[in-house]
């Protein structure tokens, strides 16, 4: 599947902390680069993610904001 | 301001595209790795943003998906 | 690419609506179901999105909410 | 109340799960359509919502991404 | 319709910016308060949204973010 | 740091409601007008948020909806 969402950032999932209903997963897209997603459980499940496992941090455009200092 | 959205990621402006009421705004987190965020123009130039500065991509962690290959 | 977001529904495009940064896309995924998106300019021309194309629209689960009447 | 949403399908709650702060309810808006939500748990109790009862799946179309295979 | 979003905080159109896909709304939703939402230019039509109406801002919870000084 | 959110409402907290991975925290920004927010658990205690804090509901105009009665 192709999909829309303009970022897709490649990494290595760094931890997984699972809870009733959502799991936070982080992953690491560049050295010290970490990204942290909350998703379902039963997606974590699906895609059957763990610790040290390539996958992808996807983010639509419109959810992303930006700072400054 | 410190912010409960658990992903802020530094970088460097690489390209910023004007619309009508959004700018699209592509920051570089690391080598190789870019970010593109849809954000309101009034904001985008509220930040004063410009190609070559530094610029944080923020991300709430529940509008981050997993996906893997 | 196997996607984390809960939802992913096959349908038809229905109408494609471009603006300057964004562009609206229905799409219908049972008769008489159509659910919009609007997502950046740049990523319908890479999905190469025309009506009669059949796609999925995606949604995290996070951001679907429920109504009664 | 009338509300800016684009989408706001109607169908029956097919499943509940309920976590500690958020649940997890499946609504099909057509045959064999599904769409899943996460909502805040005392959201789901506002709405009395249970299974078989009718409600709609409501998503803002800037949460919608597009796909392809 | 009644609606699972947390958030519906009534107030008064202040502001609205018409661009190609998307709109932008200000309101006030108690003296000095504003929230502005980016909508739709269809949705706005379809509310017939205009300067000094009444009208509610919806946000879902897991959109909420939290900062402090 | 400076962000793009439009909307950042500062009030003090009113409650907060801890679950497995996600925080529940309600903000009063006027007098009667509360905003809920879901972060995570972690979030919530790297700003170390209570009751009576002051604090800002963050939030992006693209996440906001519009409603009529």
């Amino acid at each position: 599947m192709k999909i829309s969402a303009r970022n897709a950032l490649k990494g290595t999932v760094k931890a997984i902390d699972v809870g009733a209903v959502n799991t936070e997963v982080v992953v690491e897209v560049a050295p010290g680069v970490e990204i942290t997603a909350v998703i379902t459980k039963s997606s974590a499940e699906r895609l059957d993610l763990s610790v040290g496992k390539e996958a992808y941090a996807v983010v639509k455009a419109s959810d992303v904001m930006m700072a400054i200092d």
